[in-house]
């Protein structure tokens, strides 16, 4: 499922949406920065934050991606969040950074918030 | 909640993310073309596409959208569709299609493909 076509759709600077499930059944959906690794899509996210909520209750998740250059290029993956890994280093943050801003290192970074992807 | 600046992401040509429930309570999600319209979102869908089934069963969903000028702009909505409306004239779809395509008519009409809104 995970071919070279979205593998490069989540190596660009497109913005990835992922839909949650609330805890009354209903649907939240938002924008997150996201890349691909080794067979996984990372989605980075604050702790605390409603998707991060969502996700430890009912883990199913559905990601859809489409091209900036070209609407018609896009994929949508419905699955399940594996792993809830911290990045309290701000690594993956980072790296995000490089893939949609062309920048080193994450510049919103606070005290008091911790990452996770 | 639909303010100026919301109103204003939904008049751009802008993708929007629409989430609904799959009928075993995980997410659903797909890009759409939608407009504002007194009060209203209006959303863009061939009848039998999934999501349209979802909404008949569970008409909770959620939308979103980012500006591509700047991708801090952003909005997201969760609510209830109140009204599945045909457009087999293709009203609505021309609309959409001036918005996002700045041409007159949609260019992907089907026979065998009903509009709804």
């Amino acid at each position: 499922m995970i071919n070279d076509k979205v593998i490069k759709l989540f190596s660009e600077k497109n913005l990835v949406f992922i839909a949650t499930i609330m805890k009354d059944g209903s649907p939240q959906l938002s924008p997150v920065w996201a890349n691909y690794d080794d067979g996984f899509i990372l989605v980075n996210t604050a702790e605390g934050r409603i998707k991060h909520k969502n996700i430890l209750r009912d883990p199913r998740v559905a990601v859809s991606v489409v091209s900036k250059n070209n609407s018609l290029d896009m994929t949508t993956i419905r699955g399940t969040v594996v792993e809830i890994i911290s990045d309290a280093e701000y690594h993956h943050a980072d790296k995000l950074t490089q893939q949609y801003m062309g920048r080193e290192h994450y510049p919103f970074k606070r005290d008091d918030e911790k990452e996770l992807f």
